[in-house]
């Protein structure tokens, strides 16, 4: 590099303050990764303003773009899970599926992974190898092809066994691309399963705690269930997959985003017995609860029996329900009915509900 | 997930050996992310039979596939980089240098790129912006679009600051797509620039070693010269970018990948005065210390003309040289010349000589 060069890049920076008020935040906290109210501050007066383009500033699950004839969708995910195993699944799993799902509901068939590893020194290998294995077969259960890698290690203490980002191009077919600027009043809003078993799993390891029954996680993919949606002919206005911060974040993020009004019942919402005693025990809510095989989805009134139908013939969609409704344009806001009839307000989470949890 | 799914899993895994000799290496080392002999077992042994497919078994620096009408290719890099700045850059940069150059040597205009950031819990929010002004100032020289991106936190003590994974999204154009299988006896072997001088940079400012004159990191984007360099018509039968491992580990990997016989002429190789120095203090070989903004080329004889004029008119090109030539092929192997005639051979490392260095 040229000294010019140095010049010129410093010079594009000067001047410039940091966005986010070093008062308040001088330093980075676990909730600035809970995906909650600080992760989005981050996002919209840090990382939007500085890479300013249209893709990233449309704040979908992937951003989508046109190369040749061809309509894309490209995402990205670090995998930063404790522990590394889990019940229903591990870190690979939840890596491939992680960013299959992200690319599934935006309306894209999921075609190459990149995976790139960060190990810490003295990690087994037969971990790895354990952990490899799950990557491939979770990339067969989701017909995606894993074309590139890169590895690195770092010294012990510098990380925690093993993170690993997983990158997506999917393909976007002619038709329907779902996004939330076709929210509608009148739209039925769908859950594709039951909410909060991943969270509640995973943090059951991590506290040692013992349920009568084993919590398994939902992790799973969505790609095999949204590409028979699609292709049914049902016309999906929005769909989300849920994961941290839970269905109440994502439900918040597209009301936000559609200006939408939207009522939910709550006892519409499909939540297991042992994942609602748990949450009861860890002081959690479980519509904020991580999930990682579980969508939203916006459909209008007229289309969704044959949405059910499709949904519940998939395993991982037998628990489909309908939860709610967007009631009017305008104005965000995110309410849930409660067993006494009155409406709860769902706000974005302050702080950190569950770190590490995916 | 059904419990039917994780039997299913466990399946596929089950009775299948870790490939990497457990008595050997029974934990990760930090080698096995230095990119020499240790990474290259990963690769070969462990990841390329798991997630069998031809894009990744070409072993290039990005995976390349049809969508459409269109030839793209794909990669992914994690910078891991300690410190996190150095003379010449920041982890910033180089994640974005990283990445664009990998897709440029591949002959791809590189188009969109995703960032997925590691952050420690405590790392300070100013130095966070600053490392995303770099990121955005490296992006527009590199003319590519940071589309998407993700944000996780880590316990304090569970990483080291920040990590950046950068993947990408790059168009090859009709014409020319470099690869080692064009690599023919006769080729003259071509570097952009000086050697070693990442390598020796982060060292120095690691070790806190001073030296009479500043060593600057030769960190920088090869997309613009690539370019010029393709568009001139010269015909580029192959181009790798030098990164962990240094200019001999790329050509080493370009010789068995191409089964050909390279003769480097020690002398003509650019090493800087005050990295040869810095290399005989460090006990290290510049032709193995990592570099973030070289390439190594091959063109045929009566190209080499023009291909010096096209890369010496970039600030980046400006030491490019002619450093050897194919003679043969058949049989992997890599020698240089030295100061006294004899030729001596090059072969891959086996332990690490600069832990993360990129």
């Amino acid at each position: 590099m040229k000294p010019a060069d140095t010049e010129n890049a410093d010079s594009l920076i000067t001047g410039l303050a940091c966005p986010i008020p070093i008062v308040d935040y001088p330093h980075v906290v676990l909730a600035h990764g809970g995906g909650g109210r600080l992760t989005r501050q981050l996002i919209e007066d840090m990382f939007q303003p500085a890479f300013d383009n249209p893709a990233l500033a449309a704040q979908n699950d992937s951003a989508v773009f046109e190369v040749g004839s061809s309509r894309l969708a490209f995402t990205t995910d670090s995998h930063v899970i404790s522990p590394i195993d889990y019940p229903g699944g591990d870190i690979g799993r939840l890596a491939v599926f992680g960013t299959v799902n992200d690319l599934a509901v935006c309306g894209a068939r999921p075609l190459y992974l990149s995976a790139g590893l960060i190990l810490e020194e003295g990690f087994p290998m037969d971990h790895l190898w354990r952990i490899v294995c799950s990557m491939r077969d979770a990339a067969r259960e989701a017909n995606v092809r894993i074309v590139t890698g890169d590895t690195k290690v770092v010294d012990k203490g510098k990380g925690d066994g093993i993170y690993i980002n997983t990158s997506g191009i999917g393909l976007i077919g002619a038709s329907i691309e779902p996004g939330p600027e076709n929210i509608e009043p009148g739209d039925a809003v769908l859950i594709s399963g039951d909410v909060g078993r991943h969270g509640v799993a995973v943090m059951a390891v991590r506290e040692g705690l013992e349920f009568e029954t084993e919590i398994v996680s939902d992790c799973g993919s969505l790609v095999a269930m949204v590409a028979e949606l699609l292709a049914s002919g049902v016309p999906v206005h929005c769909m989300r997959d849920l994961t941290r911060g839970g269905m109440a974040t994502a439900i918040i993020e597209l009301a936000e985003q559609s200006s939408s009004r939207i009522e939910l019942e709550g006892d519409q919402i499909p939540v297991k017995p042992g994942v609602r005693g748990a949450c009861e025990i860890l002081g959690l809510d479980p519509l904020y609860v991580a999930c990682e095989g579980r969508m939203v989805l916006f459909v209008p009134e007229d289309a969704v029996e044959q949405a059910l139908a499709v949904l519940r013939r998939h395993p991982i969609g037998e628990d489909a329900a309908v939860i709610g409704r967007v009631t009017e344009n305008g104005r965000a806001k995110v309410t849930v009915r409660t067993e006494i009839g009155t409406h709860r307000l769902l706000t974005l989470l302050s702080g950190e509900q569950l770190p590490r949890i995916c």
